[in-house]
C-alpha cells in the first residue's frame, strides 16, 4: 500500500459520501446539523445536499425543530432511490436478498447448493435465485445497482477468483465474480462473508455510525471483520479479522491452518458435538442422544435447559470472550457484535458471557466500557452484507479511495 | 470520533506531508518519481517541493539517474533544518536524547529518577537533564521543535496528566506536561513509552515507510504500538496495542489488569526471575544462582549458553510468538518488529522464535508472510520515540488531521 496524497475530485466525492453516511444513520437531520459535525461549511454542505436532492438519493422530509429563526428541513435517504442485490454461497446453501438504499431487505430466497456443480452450474442457480428473489419483490433489474457476491474461505480479490473454497476439493481459483456476472447480467463484487457482514452491521445493523467495532460471525467457522476510524480495516494481505484462528489454548490441537488451539478448533459446531459425544460417553445425563447428533440440537437442549448441553455453550461461550477481550486489548474497538447462526437459540448465553468479560478484563475498560451487541440481520447477515458491499462500494466514505493513486 | 469531511487548506497540509514522507523515507528521490508513488500531479508536486526548499526541510542533493531527457534532481531532507528532544520517564530512570529531522541522535543522557521525587522535583530534574543533553551536543534551544515526554502507564491525553504511574503510588492525575513545559520552556508532547517507540520505529527504525507494522517493546512490562494504513492506530479509548494483556492461557493467574494468563505476567522479568528461581529450587543445574537473581543474568546466561537460562527464555520467546501470531491474524500486519531491554543478550533467540511462528501459523501466511526485525533503537527507543513524537506531529501525513472538524 503507497502513501498517497489527494485531489480536489477525490475531496469531492469524500466530502459527499459523509455527508451521505450523516443523513443515512441520523432519523432526520438537518443543513446545520450536517455541517456542526462534518466540520464542513455550510455553503458545502447545501452544495452537496442540493445535487444530492436532485439525484433522488436524498429527500427533504418534514420540518424540524428550530433554533429561533429559521425552521429546518430535515433531511432523509430515499430508500427507494436504488437497490442491491446480495448472494452468499457457501457449500450447503445459497441464499440471496434484495435491499432498498437503507438496507432493508426487500426480498430473501434461499436454496441448497447445487451438489458437485460445476461453476458454471453455481453460476446459473445463482442466476435464477436472483431471478425469483427480484421477481417477487417486483424490483426491475435496472433498479438494481449491483450485486454482492460472498463466501467463506480465500478471495482473490483483485482477479474476482474463489482459490480454494471450503468443501469443494475440485475448485481452485475459480472465476466466480465473473461467470456470476454473465450468468445474471448484473455488476458482481466479491468479498468475504464475514467481511461482508461486518459492513452489512455498518449499513444497516447493529454498528450503524460506530467508529470501531469488532464483528464475530460465528457460522461453520469462526469469521471476523473490523472496522477501525470508521473504515473496514482489511489489513495488509486483506486478511484482518481472522479471530477464529487467534489462539485460545497453546496447548491445544493444531487446527487445519497450522496454528494450534485456534478458537475454531473449540466452539465450531463440530468441535460442540464432539465435546457433547465425549461427556455422553463419559454417562453424563442429557436430554440429547449421541446419535446423529446435531449442533441445533445442543444449542436447542441448551436453552431449553438442559444441563450437558449449557455446560458445552458455556464452555464455548468463555472462549469466544476470552478472544475478544483479547481483540478489545489489541485494537480498542467500542462495540462487538456476534452473529451468524453458531449462536441462534443461545444467544444471551453468548452476550452475557462476553459482556461480564468485557466489563472485567480489558484494561481500558475504566475509561470506557466496549458494548456488545446480537446481530440483528441474524440469519440474512452474509447475504444482506452481500447487498451492503455494493452500497458501500458505491455511497461509502472510504479513505482509501481519498488517498489512492 | 466524528466522521468528519475536508477542505482544501487541510488536503495543502496533507500533501505536504506525504511528499515530504516520501523524500523522508527514500534515499534520495526525484520529483517525478515522487509523483508516481503519491498520485499528485507533477506541478502540485513542484510547488510543495520549492516550498519545502524555500524553508530549508529539504534540499536537492546532485542528480539522478535520468531516463533519457533531462537529469533529475535527487531531493533529501536536510537533517540540521530542526531538532527535537525526546524524554522517557520511568520510575528508575530518565534518558534522554536530542535528534536530528532523519531521527538520528545527536545527543543522549540517563540519570536516575530522584527517588520519591515530587512532581516538580522530577519536572526539574528532566529541565536539567535537557540542559546538559543539548549543551553536550552544541544544540541551541531555539532550534528545538518541542520535547515529547513518555512515560508507562495510563495517560489522559487531552489534559496532559499521568493517571497512575507505576511504582509512584501517591501520583495521581499528575500534569506534568504543564510542569515539564514550564521548567524547560519547550513545548511538550505526552505520550504513552509504547507508542511513541512505535511512532520512533516509523520515523527512523524498522518501520520507515512500512504501511501496516506492529512493535512489541518488551521493558518491566509489555507494551506495543500499531501503524495500519501508514498511520498510527490508538483506538477508541486511546489504548490500542496492549499486546501484553491479552490472554496466552486461560487458566493461568489473574494479572493486575483483571485478565487472566496475560502475556505480560508469563513473560515480565519477575516472572522470568520466578520461574528460574522454581526451576533452581526443583534442583535444576545452572550457573545462575537463586540469591539477588536480576533479570538480566538470565539473559546472560542464557546467551552464554546455560540451558536452564536457555529454557526460560525460550519459553517466553514461544509465548510472545503465540500472541505475535495474534496481532497478525486480528490486524494482518505486514512487519513485527520486537524491541525493549527485555530481549537484549537474546535477541536472536526471540527472532528466531518469532520467525518460526510467523512462518508456520498465520492464515494469511502463503498470499504474504510476516517479517519480523529487531528495533535498531535499542534501549534508547523510548526516548528516541518522544523526540519522533514531535517530529510526527509537525511533519508527518495524518488522516486524522485530513478528517478532523
Amino acid at each position: 500500500m503507497r502513501q498517497a496524497g489527494t485531489n480536489l475530485p477525490k475531496v469531492g466525492q469524500y466530502n459527499r459520501a459523509v455527508v451521505l453516511d450523516h443523513i443515512q444513520f441520523a432519523d432526520g437531520i438537518s443543513r446545520v446539523e450536517i455541517a456542526e459535525r462534518t466540520g464542513l461549511t455550510p455553503q458545502t454542505v447545501s452544495g452537496i445536499v442540493r445535487r444530492l436532492i436532485g439525484e433522488g438519493i436524498v429527500r427533504e422530509d418534514g420540518r424540524g425543530t428550530s433554533s429561533g429563526g429559521k425552521p429546518r428541513m430535515r433531511l432523509r435517504v430515499n430508500p427507494g432511490a436504488g437497490r442491491a442485490v446480495g448472494v452468499a454461497f457457501d457449500p450447503a446453501e445459497l441464499s440471496c436478498v434484495v435491499v432498498d438504499l437503507l438496507g432493508n431487505p426487500l426480498g430473501r430466497q434461499r436454496r441448497p447448493t447445487p451438489p458437485h456443480g460445476s461453476p458454471d452450474q453455481i453460476a446459473s442457480s445463482v442466476a435464477e435465485l436472483v431471478d425469483e428473489v427480484l421477481g417477487d419483490a417486483g424490483v426491475r433489474r435496472e433498479e438494481v445497482l449491483g450485486l454482492g457476491f460472498v463466501t467463506p474461505g480465500p478471495i482473490d480479490l483483485t482477479q474476482g477468483l474463489l482459490v480454494t473454497p471450503p468443501q469443494l476439493p475440485d475448485w481452485d481459483r475459480v472465476p466466480l465474480q465473473r461467470l456470476v456476472a454473465e450468468a445474471t447480467g448484473l455488476p458482481v463484487t466479491l468479498d468475504n462473508d464475514a467481511t461482508a457482514a461486518a459492513i452489512g452491521e455498518r449499513w444497516a445493523g447493529a454498528g450503524r455510525g460506530v467508529a470501531n467495532f469488532a464483528y464475530f460471525f460465528l457460522g461453520t467457522g469462526v469469521g471476523g471483520g473490523l472496522v477501525l476510524g470508521h473504515q473496514v480495516h482489511r489489513g495488509g494481505s486483506m486478511n484482518a479479522a481472522e479471530f477464529g484462528h487467534t489462539t485460545v489454548d497453546p496447548d491445544g490441537p493444531q487446527c487445519y491452518c497450522g496454528n494450534f488451539g485456534c478458537l475454531e478448533t473449540l466452539v465450531s459446531p463440530a468441535a460442540m458435538v464432539a465435546e457433547a459425544r465425549r461427556r455422553l460417553a463419559s454417562g453424563s445425563e442429557s436430554s440429547l442422544s449421541a446419535r446423529g447428533l446435531k449442533h441445533t440440537a445442543i444449542l436447542r437442549a441448551a436453552a431449553a435447559g438442559d444441563e450437558l448441553a449449557g455446560g458445552i455453550v458455556d464452555r464455548a461461550a468463555e472462549q469466544v470472550a476470552t478472544v475478544v477481550v483479547n481483540v478489545v486489548n489489541i485494537v480498542d474497538v467500542d462495540l462487538v457484535v456476534l452473529g451468524g447462526h453458531g449462536i441462534q437459540y443461545v444467544e444471551d448465553r453468548f452476550r452475557g458471557a462476553v459482556e461480564r468479560a468485557l466489563q472485567t478484563r480489558p484494561l481500558a475498560r475504566r475509561i470506557r466500557t466496549a458494548r456488545v451487541e446480537l446481530s440483528p440481520l441474524a440469519r440474512d447477515a452474509a447475504a444482506i452484507g452481500g447487498a451492503a458491499l455494493v452500497l458501500y462500494a458505491t455511497y461509502s466514505p472510504r479513505v482509501s479511495e481519498l488517498l489512492s493513486l
